[in-house]
């Protein structure tokens, strides 16, 4: 696969400051035809696990060809490694701590993905490498400027596998919440693909924290007031909602602490 | 009017999530070449008034030819339709909840605007019409790849028509707050192509909640402290400002709660 | 140096109304091949000294030829003039309020830029130049439609100088914090290019209101728990870091108020 020009932003630096400005300047810098679009950069600070949620959700609506540049980095300038890996027709640039992986397998599917250790710029800060390594090095891969002939073959990366439901052997699954969005749509890590079939009206209990429902929905308009309940989001995976409302606030009213284990339970009731 | 491959994004998405990044990876999946600019992703979710108040706004800047693709789609799923909306040399893609027709009108003019049924893909889901939907759409439209004559005309459309100010017969008119702005500019209902005339140093009195005021301004930094003043907004509407500081606080100092009603008074004092 | 086509945004609009947007269509309106890049809208509004600062942080990372809308203009329609500056191979587009000129200090150098006046076009609003003048402006700029040959050569600008630390002559330096990040990274004005050699293990006591450290680091994972420690940040300038942490907290517990002066000491402990 070429690469396409397009080199994406995700990162947890915010927007108020200059920092993704820099990374843009870079980018261009290093490559002026590269184009940019943002992923989105308010990851909470250093959360590495909500960043690979969210790359691996938008990536795979992108064209193949594609880079992808992840700069959720708390060990900037320590030993950790910069990674270029390609999986699925798609490229990705970022920082040895697993953030890639859950896009890089959900893309590359069942193929190795191609890996390589990127080498760091004579002078690159200890503080940034956003603008320093990470976007001048997706900004030339998606300008076809480099490639993995020029980079050391990587070996015993990191990986960070999302995590996925577990059964109890007697048809209750126990998961968890894998994020909530600014609708208050709570994401768990049930998926489609596994769980389709065995969830339907009348089959399945799902419960979370305060909240228990058996009702399914195809769209969020059918939900009547105050109803919280299951929808096949677009990412692919089961969510709690309300229509016009939010389920994040009906799970966990005091707005803090840690999100409560989802049980789905298909036993006959 | 022949496209000119842009598209403006304009959601109720923020910026925090995926949602936007996966809209804009499928409109560069639709069509390479779209040039993508957003408008704004932070309406207030559902907000349909907000969302026609800022495409109004802004739409009227970008050139000729020029494709807008608005996302406040809280009936996503249902039956509610697609539209493409063709007018004053602009093109809008949107749900028809009415959120389009302020701009519509505004470019428009006295002409009737084209209007067609998008049809849905194949494998779109029930949830996310911004990237299955709209934005693949407007990506087409942009770029000549789709137009009115592969889709069905419309016809019984919802029209959402921006309120205007009443008049009670003796000289006073009755208006609303439309927006507040992140300065705290308060911007009304009255529009200048209207009132311009009748408002002039002297000729009026203008009353919000607990704000009075008789001064008409042309720059925010004529404004002297503390002093609310009038003054013909970037928009075309009467807006409330004060000098550095925001109109808005001095209206709803509890900053919760409806707008109170904007009375506007010419009657001799 | 020819302009290369791209314009970098920074204003204190933020991005939840229609502003941003309609800077963005009058720009495209103005040259359609114009290439739009944000730095950022959240500056605090009327803040001149947080966009200096993000501006000349930024600016240097882009390429040559880059052209530098900046809009944090509380002086709007009034006397204030509207410039157009050339300095170390960057162009610059904004009021004469000085928020332009640590920037061109920096990539300037020791020669002196060259500065005109822009002449406002028929028509533009007396509230928003951004989208009437500095915009259109910027993308004529950038691509090659407007030059110095066609505006009034300025003089007696308003010039912005970024703070220096003072010294007590007896070893002790006095500066101040320049600004702080989303991670709570607090920067200061003393500069590698002046303290580097100074600033070293053993030689250095910093003081910022109830921190006090003697501690260098390079990199933030190096960081003990709670460990407020000084770093050399991206933009050359001493920062103080908590790895994991906020410095900002540490230092303005209450979280407003002035921040307290940063005293650099290096007489023998």
């Amino acid at each position: 696969m070429r690469p396409n020009g397009l080199v994406t932003l995700l990162t947890d630096f915010g927007t108020a400051d200059g920092y993704v400005g820099a990374m843009r300047g870079a980018a261009l810098a290093a490559a002026a035809d590269v184009r940019l679009v943002d992923l989105t950069h308010e990851i909470p600070r250093h959360d590495v696990r909500q960043a690979a949620f969210v790359l691996a959700f938008a990536a795979p609506a992108f064209p193949l060809g594609t880079t992808h540049c992840v700069v959720v980095d708390p060990g900037v300038g320590s030993g950790r490694r910069a990674l270029l890996v390609a999986a699925g027709g798609h490229f990705f640039v970022g920082p040895d701590n697993g953030v890639l992986w859950p896009a890089v397998r959900a893309l590359g599917g069942r193929t190795e993905p191609q890996v390589a250790v990127l080498t760091l710029p004579a002078g690159a800060s200890t503080t940034f490498h956003g603008r320093d390594v990470f976007a001048p090095a997706a900004a030339r891969v998606a300008t076809g400027r480099c490639d993995f002939d020029g980079q050391p073959q990587a070996a015993g990366w990191t990986e960070f596998v999302m995590p996925r439901p577990v059964a109890d052997g007697s048809g209750r699954w126990r998961g968890i919440v894998l994020s909530v969005d600014c609708f208050g749509n709570v994401i768990t890590n049930f998926d489609r693909a596994t769980f389709d079939d065995e969830v339907a009206p009348g089959t399945f209990r799902l419960r979370c924290g305060p909240v228990v429902t058996e009702v399914l929905r195809t769209c969020y308009a059918e939900g009547v007031a105050d109803d919280v309940f299951c929808i096949w989001g677009s990412g692919g995976r089961l969510e709690l909602s309300v229509c016009e409302g939010s389920a994040a606030d009906r799970i966990r009213p005091e707005r803090r602490g840690p999100w409560p284990a989802v049980e789905l339970d298909f036993r006959p009731c």
